[in-house]
């Protein structure tokens, strides 16, 4: 399987649900159109990536998503030479390829990788769209349906981890936060298979954990754990049980929070 | 021996023993056949690894244990060009193997491992359960049959060193302790021949001993101890002589400490 | 596409618009034909690349513009050797080759290379001009119409991160600010084709909104961001929509800051 | 001279003379048959490292024995893929010689070590006793007449070099402190070829010494410091002289607590 | 073009033009023909460097320059093995190179360097004068005109970035400074063709702007930065235009010391 | 040139000048005999290295000289895998060279090493006296006529560089200081030609200067600098000149620290 087929089957596959809150679709489309980049700001788990993902099959554009950590260099995103049979031969990283064919990078929580990243990200995002491979001399133009698309959770940046504003001020920016009950109530049926009024009572036990966050939690519980409560339930299993595994084990080690979120979760299931 | 035979090796040795305490174990066949990602949290040596390969065995999955620290990197966990002939060969990792081919990926002491470990567990852990390769172009489907978990112990987390909220929050968790003391006794007296009502004896010792823990020691007495304890006993070694050597020196170096397990010691069995 | 296929594309280049505000462009010939090094100084987005792309292009040079980051090298600038085909063959960075056949070099955020880049900036910003390449033996003199470039932002220098005496005291320097208002304004009027007055509405909020800095931002709004607003307005977004989305995510992830932002935008468009 | 002879010539050396003081001998040899990891703890120069040659040479096996220091990794134990000739050639580590041959590994100061070790330290010190390869797709079982003995100074342990609880717990343990007066006397009158009378004049001198520990002192003076110092004694050199090289100044820089030293040998000497 | 070329190259160029202060040109003869290591401390840009070039010029020599920072290692100065054709071969460095043949081998802002450029500074600067190459066998006993300088300047010092008394000692020093009126400004007139009068009246500013040191700036303006300031006055442009230039803006970032600066030249020349 | 005769060079150079002070010789030799290590002690420029030259040209053996510093390894001193005509070929470092041959290896200034050196020095410093090559596979056992010699200047340990007790006590010590008025003189007088009465007032002089080491000197005037000053006197240099280019400028960069030294001078000499 080649590179390209890497991001081809990624984006022959099936446009993911994905349930619009406000306007992100056309903010989204927009930035696309006027090829400006794209910031997406929001808590972990609230259907970020799944709204990329969904945007992207919307467009009928490949996606590269990439998912950023402490060693992500520039290398990682533009390629690297590689030693095969005694020859070197250069190997595009994903955002070469998304600019060298057209179609949308996706950095994850970019706030995690190496600074080195910048040196790509800002010839691509001024209005040359240049991507500079100094390793192979090349000077890539980005096509008109290329889009650079980054997030990060604003929720837990410390000093050392932030965007550079010389960095930030070069995107388009949206902010996400978890969906309103009703959407949430539906995207949970629809992914647990679990009948719609027993999600409702999850989307509002939801409410009550989140109101906890910062006191208590370092984030609130996310749309993805409520999906995986749903399908254990689905699965058979008692709800408290279930509650627990999904909504509070993950959530926390801390006995005294987790008597909290039981004390919730008993108070609507109970 | 070849990497493939190394899973099956582990994959055909006997289920070894473990005692059921809860409903840990419909937990994890509920997890596997809903394929979700699976945590374990829980103190040094209370039968998280051997839980593991139990359920491995009983559903008939070949397991990969990778024992996570400082240095690991993700490369380690998906695979490497190494040199051969002066060809590059690419060698599989314990977890693109187990993506491949299906089974179980057991990650132990997840949270010792580099950061960038989070660009495999991320793509993996979401819906899609995908593990792409970015040296090899591929992208690689997890089959029904593959699983991930991983553990960690609450007990000695710092700042530097615990899972971000974002990978957190993408596992059903299920937290581990001592087994009850009658399930304990059966243990020890099944590992080391001890008779069971000498056992017992250790089992209640253990309780006064990790009474102790919090104050004076980092951690409480492990069940891996007692049965080392219950072993040189069994071998003919005075219980002093063998508490001493199992229950007092690998728990601390301080003075003050040790005084106070002897002492817990010789109330029970001097 | 060779490596110097990589300059020239560059260098063809179209000369992109820029508006001059004082002497900027007088100096920077002076400085070209005296062969000076020069040090542009100054916040995010005020124009210093563009400056110099229009100046590049204005005397009819090749650009070799280098966004610099904490991992960048002495050696990323003069070249490296690479193994091809078992032979190692020497491949000119973008310095050496700005030195080699004449051009502008310019190192965007001097300040965020590794400390080895004064190995090469120093023979080549004294009275000498010469560039040591150690690793081909090679002492390069620099032509007539070579001339190096350098920038940084001094609104967000840390100690550990600034020029050293040694190193600033080697350049003319020149300060770079947000263009006046009618040249601000017609600048958004062109890249974004929205009318003139409408821009100037955008100039006079851009006023009150880089007020903040200091107390509650880190950085004014750039004008590249005001050019985003009036592009999303143009393409058809509503006003509030594309300011939020343009002069207030980007800029803040603080609610109080953000109130603040919003509140000015809508006394001037509400 | 290949790898395994290292072993061997080590193995075939005749054993060196020890002077057990308790049960030492007793316990090493229980944790050997019953293939129980062993953790020696003591201070510098108590006979640790002799203790464990010893005991090699006693059980007829062959002993690798490996001093830990800041930059010792696991694959420093394990082993390596060495260029060779075009083709990378598998070596093994001393851990690995010793696993698959059989013998006795030795770990000297493990504190010391690389935090990667643990991924071979951990699967070899539970109920499985394995050693993954990963590098060559091997999983080893150790044999019966393997044994792990690793060793620490609980002197000067700090906190970012320490056993993790989850290590510790994994080894029968035992702690060594200097030998009783009688027996280092002959130890030292048996290494130094000085008259046993003398020794214990030494030995009486090392009691005062070693007193002063903690408060001026970090170590106490070891056995070997005392052999010496009998070793430079029985060649001629005058007392004072030679407890200065030996007692004095490999012990402190600090003036005063040599005049500390240098008081009571005169009190014992002079 | 050789390495061989390149010290020639260097050596071949005209003596720059260097007016003496003191007996400084004596003391370097002395020091050259007794074969003692020589250190010039001393500003930024007040002529250390010129001074060297000078004297290797007057001599006859041969020079090599390094200028040092934070990532030269000892390699860097005495060589490597390059891979080349499927051969590794030797390639010398600067100092090797001095060694070898003869010159003058001069370390720029040495305590910028990696700790371990002692390893070859130290046996090459006591009486012995050898330099050991390790990695090719050799011992190389440098020639009678074979000479090492190094440079620093203390006003920037600090705690992690100073020579060890062990290195300074082995020097013979000299502090130098910026050069007295006069003779600065025959150097100015000299290299920037203003009239002599004119260059009179930027040494009596520089004087005031040098007295502003410590207080407010890092460094006081150097004699380079003059000399920029008078070839732009020579090449047109206004007096205030060009001290602004290079008296003020390369000096500091902060507004208020920019206004003292601009109210000391506007004092001299308003 | 060759490895091996990198060694014997150093070892045919005729045996240095030097005084012996109390019977620092007669310590070395009997070491030297007992086959005991030895670590000297003392302040820059005291005479440690000369002293070792001496003894080793005395006892007709080979020296090598390692001066340690901060990224120095085991591989280092043991030797290194390179790789030549693609072919892989071990080079013996300096301390394996000693071990094989016989002769005297001096790590100067030990303490700075990387802490992996203690893997070669303990098995070295036991009754063993083995250097183990891991990557060799060799197991060296020491011939009688090798002999380990570190040094270090306890003046300038810090917490984090120091020697432990577990590698201390593996030494027989000495401590050194500046050699007394009368042979000072001599040495002086000897190396630089000056007459025996003006070297005795150097003498004098650094008496007074090294006075002021601790409140204002971080190391006091070494024998090496005097014997500098004395050179550049008996070259024809101005006495005062010649004192503050040697016994000034090398020892401090602080104004008021010179004149105090300045003082001292004038009042000797003046």
């Amino acid at each position: 399987m080649s590179v390209s087929s890497l991001a081809a089957a990624s984006g022959e596959r099936e446009a993911p649900f994905y349930r619009s809150v406000g306007n992100e679709c056309g903010l989204f489309e927009q930035a696309f159109r006027q090829r400006l980049p794209l910031l997406l700001k929001g808590p972990t788990g609230c259907g970020k990536t799944r709204f990329v993902h969904h945007m992207a099959a919307r467009l009928g554009k490949p996606l590269y998503t990439v998912a950023c950590h402490d060693d992500l260099t520039a290398a990682d995103l533009t390629g690297r030479y590689l030693l095969q049979g005694g020859e070197t031969r250069w190997v595009d990283g994903p955002l070469t390829r998304a600019v060298r064919e057209g179609g949308i990078c996706y950095l994850d929580e970019v706030v995690e990788a190496r600074k080195d990243v910048s040196v790509v990200l800002h010839p691509l995002t001024d209005d040359r769209r240049l991507l500079p491979l100094e390793r192979t001399g090349e000077l890539l133009e980005a096509p008109d349906d290329f889009m650079l698309v980054v997030s990060y959770n604003p929720g837990y940046q410390h000093i050392l981890k932030s965007l550079k504003p010389s960095t930030r001020q070069r995107f388009v920016a949206m902010a996400f936060d978890f969906p309103p009950p009703g959407v949430e109530r539906d995207i949970i049926a629809r992914e647990s298979g679990l009948a719609a009024e027993r999600c409702a009572a999850l989307v509002n036990l939801a409410a009550s954990l989140r109101a906890m966050k910062g006191q208590d939690l370092e984030e609130g519980v996310s749309t993805r754990l409520l999906v995986y409560c749903a399908t254990l339930i689905q699965g058979g299993m008692p709800i408290l049980e279930a509650a627990r595994a999904t909504l509070v084990e993950p959530l926390s080690d801390d006995v005294d929070v987790q008597d909290g979120l039981l004390e919730a979760i008993r108070a609507t299931f109970g």
